[in-house]
């Protein structure tokens, strides 16, 4: 709830804190756990392709609320949302119903309002088999008018940090 | 679209006439196909369960508009929004992938602000074999606050009909 | 992987130990919680009905791995799949995104091949309001033709515990 | 019916018939129509992305229907199945409930054991407006072991048509 009362005072930073900047090389990796469940799978025993997106954007909101962002909160004071507008998948290896995986979440790039994302998700059983690999372009824009908007200044500079 | 004029001035009517109705126990049944994709499958080869809600809903969305209501008109302009608040649902026999199906809707009562359908999944081929039984409860609520609202009196004049 | 070995050792136990029993009384109730993301939600900005049945679900799964049955191993071992055959669901108040929610899982009554489950949902927050209450009838069935089988004894065992 | 007994029949095709073809370049475009329902949608109002990747899976689903070919006879009588091994996506506009969409399919390439397909959606209303653009490869594979295996002879006689 702290987070959210500076994203509330630093939206009077200024324009130029938005400009492009390399993304957070330092950070580490972070990743997030999901299990796969009956309701995941299809008649092939195995996850239903689309699902994996899903998993995907878990992750990614997993990673914003380690940062210190809950995307409620971005909605109602921000007015801000994130929508995916390119996304780039290759399946590996099918995933199975119960299997533990690990979804990885790593920035590749950000733009004034926009973000790029590497990740993949691999089992986290013995031998981290990959299942997917994938490059996810995420836009930042408003809620009301899906127009584009730049990122939250203080987003960045965590992305810089 | 002159069925969504209608909806519009009709909402001076009084409130007498929103009172609980027969519904329209003339109508012939309603029937709405729905195909079973990769997508509405699990692992067991067959329909995931929670997926016939959906199909449920499916139907009931297009018995609407066959009595010429529009739910995003009714949402944008009437302010109104439909939800289940009750389902009770009897599985008999598994769709599989690749069938046509056909689900039905009857309503069973009205009341102020909600009715109970009575629908059931069968199977369009051969012998009509049946998928599942259920009883839906919708409230009729307000898209804003989430508060119960009356049913438009011309869809209660619709289901006396 | 030992409880695996049990389970497959076991299914040489009588007839008779398969009868119907008290399900496990003095069980603490188990509780598994689950995180709203964008997927869950619809246009109304709450979680989509059918979704819950998805929830309860998960966490049904979840307890039977906490008392050490994993649903991959008794299918590939024992030929055994859990299938819903009833369910009722009372929706009371809408989850809505970003919400952490509880999910009971709590026995009421067990047959040869079937038990039904007593299962809420519960907001984590706060005042832990109560988003949905349902029952859900689970059948046993062999996995290959989807015909009643008797629940395993050791399943049995543990919920008389 | 009779086209599965030919898909039978067929399998004795030479290997020399299961070489690369340019894809039926004269086949007119294919259009399968979507109803955008409540549960497609998010909170933001609009279709969820990964729902999209089942339109367009719907949409190749009918495509094959249209050429005589039912994947679940594939699946038993000649034990293969299709998975999407590769998917880019470029999300350009919203789709939001009640929308009715049509999802094309177009084949760019065929290999020994894939095809390439072009797909967009776009909506059905006034102006078309494209909602978003796919590349999506999928490959053959043996719906037992999950190795690829050629393409049906007569699925590429048909798309070399």
């Amino acid at each position: 709830m702290d987070r959210v009362k500076r994203a509330t005072h630093h939206t009077t930073a200024r324009d130029e804190d938005l400009t492009c900047k390399p993304a957070g090389r330092s950070r580490a990796p972070f990743n997030w756990a999901v299990r796969v469940y009956y309701e995941d799978t299809d008649l092939g025993g195995v996850v239903y392709h689309a699902n994996y997106l899903r998993f995907l954007e878990r992750a990614r909101t997993e990673w914003l609320r380690s940062l210190g962002f809950e995307q409620d909160a971005l909605r109602e004071r921000l007015k801000i949302q994130f929508v995916v507008v390119e996304a780039k998948i290759g399946f590996r290896r099918p995933a199975r119903f119960n299997d533990e995986l690990l979804v990885s979440v790593k920035v590749r790039e950000t733009g004034r309002a926009s973000i790029v994302f590497d990740q993949d998700i691999h089992a986290a059983a013995a031998r981290h088999a990959e299942i997917c690999r994938a490059e996810i372009r995420v836009a930042c824009i408003d809620s009301g008018n899906f127009k584009p908007k730049p990122l939250p200044p203080e987003l960045l500079t965590e992305l810089a940090a």
